[in-house]
């Protein structure tokens, strides 16, 4: 297998729909797939699902094709879903509530173990069968529960004070919806964004300028 | 200005984010800023910002950097959001209630005209000032008000039926929070896709592989 570190960003990033992909055909009873099947079905080349995939060690076989469970189970050893991290949510309003719902995947990788909110309002309200607890109460809990990441569903305004708290409990790993750039204050942390507004101008600009290519 | 469509998609990724971050400068009062400055403040490279911009014009001015204000317009007209878009929701539980929260950029782009959910138990309730209105209504709706785009919290299960039903009704943009491959189906369509849970994988890929950086 090659190194992983200089496997490209843009290879990394079709794993996700590989592995969801392969999970819909294993639902479907199907074993076994040839690259070219597979990438009729996912809209693909099948030498680029060929050159995705041997970067990875190359799992198919001359005449036979993938193994799907097998394939989705490498997939998950190299998108580290064969261990479980432990989570908190900072921000339990309706996209925090709405995040905190999509936190598993197929009920691995990740489990949510606490939930904080400035909001007094919250109090007492459970999510998930999770108590929401002031922000106050962070640091007692990251220090009793060492959680592995944080999900950050709170203002921007809010999240560098957030951030640096989470840090000093020994929080490196962070799924941002902030627009708080925490990588630029943080460089050593792991960090996900989820922009919903870089997405949102994102469709913006394919719509302006498709209707511009119409005469 | 070079054509749009040769430009590289990395470089129209980056427009949102150079977009909201000269709203910051501009909500700071600074209005001139060079390319060495803002990529300070951005972790970039001055020449990558330069390279970037030009793109689109060049922008800069020798001597004088860049113009925040005028710069940021150019970027909203690039962007599309010089003009604006209705949007209806479909699915109100907690992502579409949260991602009805984020429709707007600086109140303009987008603007929510109607939500619509399957579930009889939501019926009367309102989000954001609109009722929510059962699916069955849809056909109805789009005809008399032609919406622009459709943002998609619906499961993936659901979603294919929706989607053919709106492309039915006259919608060729959809901001997709489905796992749906809409393209897959509708080639000739616009999306912009958010993946939660392929997101959430890609912060495994990097927890782990962090974490076998370290002996």
């Amino acid at each position: 297998m090659k190194d992983t570190n200089v496997i490209s960003r843009s290879v990394i990033g079709r794993l996700p729909r590989y592995y969801r992909f392969l999970g819909e055909l294993q639902q479907k009873g199907i074993s076994r797939i040839s690259s070219g099947e597979l990438a009729g079905k996912m809209g693909l080349t099948a030498s680029q699902i060929r050159q995705d995939l041997n970067c990875f060690g190359g799992f198919g076989q001359q005449g036979y094709g993938y193994n799907v469970p097998a394939l989705r189970e490498q997939l998950a050893g190299i998108l580290g879903l064969d261990q479980t991290y432990t989570a908190v949510l900072i921000g339990a309003g309706n996209l925090g509530r709405a995040v905190a719902g999509h936190m598993s995947i197929d009920d691995r990788g990740f489990r949510l173990i606490g939930i904080f909110d400035v909001d007094p309002l919250y109090k007492g309200i459970k999510i998930r069968g999770l108590p929401i607890q002031p922000d106050s109460m962070l640091p007692e809990f990251c220090a009793a529960s060492a959680p592995d990441m944080a999900v950050l569903c709170v203002p921007e305004d809010a999240a560098p004070a957030v951030v640096e708290q989470l840090i000093g409990c020994g929080v490196r790993n962070f799924w941002n919806f902030s627009h708080y750039d925490i990588k630029r204050d943080h460089p050593e942390v792991n960090v996900e964004n989820v922009h919903l507004n870089d997405s949102l101008m994102m469709l913006s600009y394919k719509i302006k300028n498709r209707q511009d290519d119409t005469p």
